[in-house]
């Protein structure tokens, strides 16, 4: 089914907040320290914004959730500013436009884009890009497989990594959202994709249902074990690792880095087993003396750097879906002021593939 | 002074322990724990070998004592095997062939290869590389800048590293042999290098002889102090550190990580502070976080994977040498029995330049 016959969806709100013309906001109210707790963000209703010129006025639908948020929230700035304390928490969105002052955006188009999290988003048509309505699968794929999720694992797959059929591809967080594609992506392109995750539930349905040759479950790994943890990647990976899609960093990179084939890369994509913090004394310790004498290359990258060539990547990607060798896994929570819940719970590995809000109570 | 005339060099063996008719040779007698000693070598004293079919028979010349050499001795494999308990070290040299059975060397040939530390060496003519008697300079700089040495510069600078004029290049152990050849290499293709160097006479002479737009002293710094590491970087590389070429891994690796520019590249070119083990809890504490937010690479490699491009750098080289704006810093000690002992005060960062042991007594 195409989300095409959503159609009704992108006329004007008619839920029951829109009605009352007030917008559901969700904003930092303090900052983490340590692990994150739900009580950081506190949800107000603001009045729905009028767009001025060159802006649009958009009504959220799907709201992607998103391990990277965390980052935002830092006092530190990281690739963005931080987000400011009494701010709208950012998040990437699948949205219906409402009112557009941009000639490129007319009321029920379909879009995607930072939109936060908040029933409604008024700002410059330039946030927004439109959702292509030829790619297969229901408006949730536009929040998943092609969405920001669906891209950072095809460009940090191919772009970044640069797998040759035959290699052996290690993947953690493997069930996640990205995780679940990328490997997905490299057992399509005739690599043998190895997963970590957490617990034999998830190991199970990635050999099951994605294909993945192995997994390894991370919940029976000591982490402060790292040769345990090496041992545990080498039975599964015995000629070495060529690709180590790292979605987790910490000690299962370290363990990993143990393991690498000669001329291995790690793609550097996430880091989410250290985004509530780091312990004194935690570190990569297998860097660099095996960066060197293995000819290794670390790599990091943001898919925001590859956007322009985000079409390559979704026609690739529908193709896939369409074949059905893609499988997307979504894991949908209903209601905006689930949001917080929502992440908190994803960074302890609670959501199986991509996790999202629907925000629309009548999809 | 061209090497051409010290040809007579090339004649067959005139000193003592040759008229004797026997080979010095350092041996590997016991693995090292922690800090290298030198009691972990035993100079022996073997026949001179006669060479087989397709073997060659040298002396030692110049021979090259590299901090990779710590790396050989450890019972775990690296790159390349282990040095076993017994064996003679390996080293990189500059030869002369006394007998060959190999036609594509004549005694009196200068050349050079991995011949070890001794007097000296019979194998196959495929460990040896002729010595270029076109390239300026005397016959040590075949031992340090159209060696090992000035090759890793070479290739770890421009095809790993892959600057851009008016970059900031910063480099570690940069008083020493690879890192004063590739922070004047850095400066002569335009770049802005900045050095790391223990004390203030090397750094004096990074700033004045070597052309460094600035220098740090890492023995100005608290090794433990991460922040204060990160703000002497900083303050010498204040718009960030687009390619940081890394002798020394350890601490200074953090620091330097924390003040990567976007997009900046780090060259694993060794980690003298890590070769005599890591201590539990060092480790890399900045990666993956900057190295994902930022964009940056990191890539290790081996300058033996760049040897059949070796006439590109040496060409560069030696029109750099030609012209002055290259200098050559060599630090010769005489005696093979030296060599033990100059390794050990190397890797606490005793020399300026390039090491070596003049195993000639008549060079």
């Amino acid at each position: 089914m195409s989300h095409q016959a959503d159609k009704s969806h992108s006329a004007l709100p008619d839920s029951e907040h829109a009605r009352r013309g007030t917008n559901r906001q969700l904003v930092l109210s303090r900052r983490p320290e340590g692990a994150l707790d739900q009580r950081c963000f506190r949800l107000r209703e603001a009045a729905i914004a009028r767009p001025s010129a060159g802006e649009v006025l958009t009504r959220t639908l799907y709201l992607s959730i998103d391990p990277a948020g965390r980052i935002w929230i830092n006092e530190q700035p990281s690739y963005r500013p931080a987000v400011a304390l009494g701010a709208v928490m950012p998040g990437f969105a699948v949205s219906v436009v409402v009112e557009s002052r941009d000639p490129r955006f007319a009321p029920g188009d379909l879009v995607h884009g930072d939109t936060g999290w908040q029933d409604f988003s008024c700002g410059s048509g330039e946030r927004l890009h439109p959702v292509d309505p030829a790619l297969p699968g229901p408006l949730s794929y536009h929040c998943s497989v092609y969405g920001v999720t669906g891209l950072t694992a095809y460009f940090g797959l191919f772009d970044v990594g640069a797998p040759r059929p035959g290699e052996t591809v290690l993947v953690s967080a493997a069930a996640g959202a990205v995780g679940s594609i990328a490997g997905q992506l490299a057992t399509i392109y005739g690599c043998r994709a190895v997963g970590i995750a957490g617990g034999p539930a998830k190991c199970q349905r990635l050999v099951d249902e994605l294909g993945f040759a192995a997994a390894i479950d991370r919940k029976a790994l000591e982490p402060a074990d790292l040769w345990a943890s090496s041992r545990a990647i080498a039975e599964r990976c015995p000629g070495g690792i060529n690709l180590y899609f790292d979605n987790v960093g910490g000690p299962l990179l370290d363990a990993a880095l143990l393991n690498m084939a000669t001329r291995g890369r790690v793609v550097c994509c996430g880091a989410v087993s250290m985004y509530d913090g780091v312990a004194p004394g935690a570190g990569v310790r297998a860097v660099p003396g095996f960066v060197i004498s293995k000819r290794l290359r670390l790599e990091g990258f943001l898919v925001m750097d590859f956007y322009d060539r985000r079409e390559v990547a979704t026609t690739c990607l529908g193709r896939a879906v369409a074949s059905g060798e893609l499988k997307v896994l979504e894991d949908i929570i209903d209601g905006l002021e689930q949001a917080p819940r929502a992440l908190v719970e994803q960074l302890s590995g609670a959501n199986i593939g991509k996790r999202m809000i629907r925000v629309d109570p009548a999809l």
